[in-house]
């Protein structure tokens, strides 16, 4: 046992009162678990446990010695009791490997209670330890399936918490305190998004994403097949948000023997695995199969560790992760790493947007320290227009081909996107702003609004209160018509507006709609997300007039368009050129290393020319902009 | 088998008359070597050889099969009768293993023949394949153990060949043709050089040195402990010159289980082992033991294939080696890397000259290609003293220093600087612009000088002369004294200039001299050669008026600095900025990728403004400039 580990359990029996009895110490992941015969002696000793966390520098939990967990049917009863009616519990589940009972409730917050108070005195009653989620009010298949798999799962999980736990506390073995960060994918171009962080200790893999611009070859992946990255020598994936291009080959990684922890937070891990089963789905379909199978996203999330906001936690002998909200879809988050004693720090930003959006508040601009920020830089070459000017835009596109008689087709991505121009389009519809035509909203968006409807705490303050309290779901608007995918009748018929994916129309129902509404030139595609270089949508986008699909048989077919097109991007969750600049503006800690990705080469060159021109404004003097290459590494430290 | 091994068996079959009987063909290190029972059907297809090795572009050699060599004792009594006595043959020795035999002769020059007649005349008459090398004037003991060690382990040195030719054509795997060189050491600092040169295929490094400005620790080695150096995935080890902060810590390798090939020049293997053994020699009297021992001294030089200046020779399957003079010391070398089938060409300069000196000829500027140059650039932020100048300046003061009854302390290097000076005291005293007082040479300089003396071809025209034809050989002048190492009675006595080594105070008989000469204001040192930061040598040539030294018993030395320090840069074996600036500007093939190491950071900052200032006068407009940390990564395709 490591002498770190030796010292912890130390610390604990020696601050843990003889009468409590532990009876073993067991280290869960980033948790220390304090298993215990008698857990009533600590009742009221909640400031002992404060104490020792801080004297350790560790989270720990109390848990109960197995024998000592009333019987289960008991534990029902007594929670039935303590928690109000109005809490609304639709399920309860247990883990009896980890001592833990699932409470699922309509309002969370009541089973929780006023400061903990009765998430408290469940466990002191029953001494089984309660984790409380939400019931969303729409059902939520992938949320239900998670949690039931995860649930079903709690030896194989229990079992692999402890072999993290172990390697997370283990020794340090090096003298040397380098850091150093590998661009693996996502540099100079937007796509495949990963990033290797590597101390002589231990190694952690920042987003491991797919490219959305081609369908096979090299050029799908990050750069995963150099030595740097050996699998077995991972100690952390962590993935910042749910889009494929930032999650899309994890369950590759477990396909190819990774056996360590995912961190991400809750809803990001909700999402990827939606996402990620979509995907295998929607390839399958066109002929092109991913490099895994949903076996791989299974297995994904037994190993994954969800992470709430701003809670530090160690991840890696010399590492300790804090995510902070990124602003651009529920549950993106940026990514904290503290390395050794203070050795350095880094951001990565993710995708991030440095403004308020109808769905999401603004990104995070604070943190403990930053020495080396790796921040995204997808427009980083322009300004987007304000906010009002592009929901004008958009109304004024909507109203024109409306009354012409067309068709609006608005390519989105499933999750973000679809969600901000279903909240545009209610309110303006609402407020009469539109004609009322419906919208049609096909493929996941359905699926994706529950698990927004799970997590209303990390939503906008708006859109927050509507869900919570005001019974006004925005996404459960009259206005709204789910369909299953690509319908012609829908495409050649009545004025309407349709919401499909995929947002860069390389695949799904979008890619049938634009197929069949392109030749009408009273129709009209408003692009409202990043086209990325080499997809379908960036050519159109780019004006192309005619263009060539290769259909399902390989046959190639020959679109004319004729439809408008258009381009919006004042919806878009990531941050444009100012905002970038505001945002390195108001952090509180100035990087000494702004190292710029997910930007074409252009976009790059433009922002780092226009950081080095606005430096002294911006308080970066001392700072070092670098624009790597994939394969470059940087030693940072 | 490869199929590229395949092509090159086929061709081979199908190109060579049958009735030469082909035993077998083998890949013997870079070079193929085709076996024959009947060699003398071949002896007129010098043509045909030659359209085969264009063919299949490799390095072919024609053998006799074991049983067509005629016996040992009659091959000696024919090479005697065809080689003219003038030759002097010194040795004969017969590698049955490889079907070679060692002729050593003070005038190798006859045994050759002219265009090679007597040499083939050898082979076709005794079915032995000669390999001729030089007998020096002066023994060399090391020269001398060299061969004789080498022709004692022929059968594990042939087996070693084997291994590395079945490596070196080894099928390609990969489509991928990025190539990523890493900083190992030897970046923002002088000493420990070491860089990783790496494609999907295969893996290279350039030099392994020592770092002379500290005595242990980390900072000792290059970074050779991170996953992009797997000693079993390295493909080749190439070393430039034999300092050896550039190849002090190549049988480290060998000790961690290294076991592939090391390419230098002869001389550079010869100086190498020399200065390695040494070290081993001073480490241990120091009490500061090396890393590694003897043992793997000699298995190093097992495992080495020297190559001739500009002979293009396979080290892995999709890299050629060139070697090019590089003006710093005997035998030294810039390395040209030609990587795919034109993919990327890098030129590792090494530490070069770009100036004639009285001992080498000007370092090449001629390259078949160069897309990325790693550049030394010890002293790219200032010009030195022309030649003339620094003449004048190191008269002056050994004139005025021996005139008020002082001695003067030259430290150098063993190798090197050593020789220089000792040409231009030697000359000064011919011509009686110094006065006659005796000049001490210590340490190992008359070893190196024997060793000179092996390889004049590779020398100045004017030493090359004097030693083959004029027989005035300087470096054996009548002014030169050895000594075995410090003497009390030389630092006391008599007027008198004392060449010793250590070029830094690092160590060896220097820092006695030192020690014992400095509080006396009469006496006089001058530095020569480039004084790296952390040495004692940088800290008296910076001006320090008293030092500290630890003694072997560690106890702490008070040293007044009384005597008069100077600093002589003119004789450097390193190129001045100038000479840097002229070297990029003269290069018939501009590179892309100009990355700068071997200097301090002041001088590499220094001179990357000056580069980028005056780009466009040298034609590199077109050149990123970059100066690596250690650890860093550059991807340059």
């Amino acid at each position: 046992m490591s002498s770190l580990r030796l010292n912890i359990i130390a610390t604990i029996y020696n601050n843990i009162p003889k009468e409590a009895g532990i009876t073993k110490i067991e280290f869960e992941g980033p948790e220390i678990a304090i298993y215990v015969k008698n857990p009533s002696v600590l009742a009221d000793k909640t400031e002992l446990f404060k104490k020792i966390a801080k004297d350790i520098r560790k989270r720990i939990v109390l848990k109960a010695d197995e024998k000592a967990r009333r019987d289960k049917k008991e534990t029902i009863e007594i929670i039935k009791n303590i928690v109000p009616k109005e809490a609304e519990i639709t399920d309860i589940k247990f883990d009896e490997e980890l001592g833990e009972v699932l409470i699922k409730a309509k309002k969370p917050g009541l089973v929780i209670g006023k400061g903990g108070t009765i998430q408290n005195k469940i466990f002191f009653e029953t001494f089984w330890r309660p984790i409380i989620v939400r019931e969303p009010p729409i059902k939520s298949r992938t949320y239900d399936s998670i949690l039931t798999h995860i649930y079903n799962e709690t030896e194989y999980r229990s079992k692999m918490l402890k072999v993290f736990g172990e390697r997370i506390h283990r020794e340090l073995l090096f003298k040397d305190r380098s850091v150093r960060i590998t661009a693996l994918g996502g540099f100079q171009e937007v796509g495949r998004s990963a990033v290797l962080v590597e101390t002589p200790e231990s190694k952690v893999l920042l987003d491991v994403g797919l490219n959305p611009s081609v369908s096979y070859g090299e050029r799908l992946f990050p750069k995963l097949d150099i030595d740097q990255v050996r699998l077995e020598d991972i100690d952390a994936v962590v993935i910042t948000h749910a889009h494929l291009d930032h999650c899309g080959m994890v369950p590759l990684l477990f396909k190819y023997g990774y056996d360590g922890p995912v961190y991400t937070t809750s809803p990001t891990r909700d999402i990827m695995a939606l996402m990620q089963l979509d995907a295998l789905d929607v390839a399958e379909k066109e002929g092109r199969p991913l490099p895994y199978t949903a076996k791989e996203v299974r297995k994904e999330l037994l190993h994954t560790i969800t992470l709430d906001y701003e809670e530090v936690t160690d991840i890696a002998p010399d590492i300790k992760l804090t995510f902070y909200n990124a602003g651009h879809i529920l549950g993106s988050a940026m990514a904290h790493l503290h390395i050794g004693d203070g050795t350095h720090n880094i951001v990565y930003t993710g995708d991030f947007k440095y403004a308020r959006t109808k769905l999401l508040d603004k990104a995070n601009d604070e943190f403990p320290r930053v020495d080396t920020m790796i921040m995204e830089t997808t427009y980083g070459d322009h300004e987007q227009e304000g906010r009002e000017e592009a929901e004008a835009k958009l109304i004024e596109i909507i109203n024109r081909t409306v009354s012409r008689g067309g068709r609006v087709l608005i390519p989105v991505l499933a999750v973000g996107r679809g969600q901000e121009i279903m909240l545009v389009l209610n309110d303006a519809m609402k407020k009469k702003l539109i004609p009322e035509v419906p919208i049609y909203v096909t493929g996941l968006v359905e699926e994706i609004t529950a698990i927004h409807n799970a997590y209303p705490e990390m939503l906008s303050r708006e859109v927050r209160e509507a869900i919570l309290y005001k019974d006004e779901n925005p996404f459960m608007s009259e206005f709204f018509h789910r369909i299953e995918g690509f319908r012609e009748d829908i495409a050649q018929g009545e004025p309407s507006i349709i919401l499909a994916t995929s947002g860069m129309l390389n695949g799904g129902p979008a890619v049938e709609f634009f197929k069949t509404m392109a030749p009408d030139s009273r129709n009209a595609i408003i692009f409202v997300s990043y086209q990325a270089e080499g997809t379908l949508g960036r050519k159109v986008s780019d004006g192309a007039t005619e263009i060539q699909i290769i259909d399902r048989d390989g046959r190639v077919e020959n679109i004319q368009i004729k439809m408008e097109v258009q381009r919006v991007e004042g919806f878009s969750g990531h941050s444009d050129r100012r905002q970038l600049l505001n945002f390195l503006r108001n952090l509180n800690s100035k990087p000494k290393n702004l190292v710029l990705n997910h930007g074409e080469p252009g976009s790059i060159e433009s922002f780092r020319r226009y950081v080095e021109r606005e430096k002294t404004k911006i308080g970066l003097n001392g700072t070092r902009v670098y624009a790597p290459q994939i394969l470059d590494s940087l030693r940072v430290v």
